[in-house]
């Protein structure tokens, strides 16, 4: 896993994706007392960084491979990711999601086309829907997150971001099963910048497994950030024990005002998980304080008929 | 009212401004068969074009004129520019607003350091507010609308629009006291571009007023579009009537399903009357179709608390 690959799949996929801008705002600034630069993978094909690993993925297969199609479980934007690149490429991709995904995301998985099946809310379901396709049609499984060609696919959004900023200190991402994170780790330490995670609290099993220097799997996770409830991958692990400088939790509470507050103030659509980093650096001021900070906004695949910050109104 | 005026505007405001990216989608293109080019005003300081007028006014205005400060009434967007332009160059803005103002638009005003003035919710309650504040003060008021140098500084977003673009067949802009609309208009006419309004029907001066050869004041309005309710100008109706093409009347339900499509589409935040003319787009396709298009984006001070396509909460 080295930044050759990484540059090597940014040659692959950047016809097909877009070079999302960098954010700035002199509120958020002041507040933080650093200057953050928001790379807006928000406004990526798909509306999420997922775009650039699935494109990877699927640009690295031969023809014949290609031609029997791509499987993948996702309860989200990987899904749409996989759809929209086998949609590039002419070939069916098969999404299996659980049956509480987001509605605004399954929509997206249908709308690039994808071909949908619905499955109990258990990786142990989604893995064997997936399985099941898989043997019925040839289909190659592109995992969301571990697999070498998704992390360096991911990773592009890192190389972006330094090209387009003056030197930064630091660069902080989410972490769910760790593509983004693992990606944007490999870019990094070839820059000599650091990395910092942000977990919500309450799906820390990425935090715990950096403690403990092994892999801890995830109990039962409910967090709102719906793209970081999964379990960090082993290749992801294997890459972020050896190369990031820290991981911070937050709150739900501070993840629903950070969500928020990037929408009122930088005025762009951001998911919850998009807005973890942001709430770690609220939380954690000494940390980012004086830093020329890259903040990478992974999605802003909002529900907008149920925005976290308002209460529920039942049925969406 | 000339091009040159509106050029000199741009010089004389543009340290103080950003110069707003233009968005673009494909499913958007794809809906209305058009080439759609949204200039995104919503991400200019303030969070609208009325940095740009209230900015021109502002550095218009002598030192003597200037250090007895400045003054307004607004219900919105234009109060919180006028603060930010005063800013600029240390100076007070005396902003009045009626007590209906929505929440979020008022605390920009305060955010901006602008004086705050309530009042009645009533042009005349405004008017007699402002001119205490100017009696009792010497500061110069600064009309939201009909005045030259607002006119031209706000043509400065479709000056800026055309240089970021190909040659374009039209531009759409919402209309409410004909600032934007006029500034546009001026800029568009010399350039050979199309103009056309896009209007609340339930604000429809501007269009009955087209429609008649003379300016007729709205009577009591409402719509969603808050940004909208005011009569247009005396000035603005003059260039409007000689230079634009066409005025488009739009629902409510238009109005808000199209604030919804775009955060969702293009995930970037606009306020309902920033959808005005997308909405228009919708209602009328045979108008559009084909044709490349600016679209003013006017502004994002929508209120995350009370997002238009949700069931009121009550309390805000």
């Amino acid at each position: 896993m080295t930044l050759e690959a990484v540059i090597q799949a940014q040659a692959r996929i950047s016809p097909h994706i877009h070079r999302t801008p960098v954010l700035t705002s002199r509120r958020l600034n002041d507040e933080a007392q650093a200057s953050l630069f928001f790379k807006a993978e928000n406004l990526q094909k798909v509306g999420a960084f997922k775009a650039r690993g699935a494109l990877n993925a699927v640009l690295s297969l031969d023809s014949d491979t290609l031609a029997r199609g791509v499987a993948t479980h996702s309860s989200g934007n990987h899904g749409a990711a996989l759809a929209y690149a086998a949609s590039i490429v002419g070939v069916t991709a098969h999404v299996v999601m659980p049956e509480d995904s987001l509605p605004n995301k399954i929509a997206a998985v249908r709308g690039y086309g994808g071909k949908l099946t619905v499955c109990k809310p258990t990786l142990a379901a989604r893995e064997a829907a997936c399985e099941t396709i898989v043997r019925e049609t040839g289909a190659t499984e592109i995992h969301p997150y571990d697999d070498d060609r998704i992390i360096t696919g991911q990773g592009t959004a890192a190389l972006e971001l330094l090209s387009q900023t003056e030197k930064l200190d630091l660069i902080i991402t989410p972490v769910g099963g760790g593509g983004l994170l693992a990606g944007t780790a490999v870019v990094a330490k070839d820059a000599r910048v650091s990395v910092i995670a942000a977990e919500p609290a309450e799906a820390d099993d990425a935090y715990m497994s950096w403690l403990a220097g092994k892999r801890i799997l995830p109990e039962s996770t409910y967090t709102i950030a719906d793209g970081l409830r999964t379990g960090l991958g082993e290749r992801n692990f294997a890459i972020i024990q050896s190369h990031i400088d820290d991981v911070l939790l937050v709150t739900e509470e501070a993840i629903i005002h950070a969500t928020h507050h990037l929408m009122h103030t930088l005025k762009t659509v951001v998911e919850p998980s998009a807005a973890v980093p942001m709430a770690a650096i609220l939380q954690n001021p000494d940390t980012f304080a004086g830093k020329r900070v890259g903040v990478i906004l992974s999605g802003g695949n909002l529900n907008l008929n149920a925005p976290p910050w308002l209460p529920s109104l039942g049925a969406e």
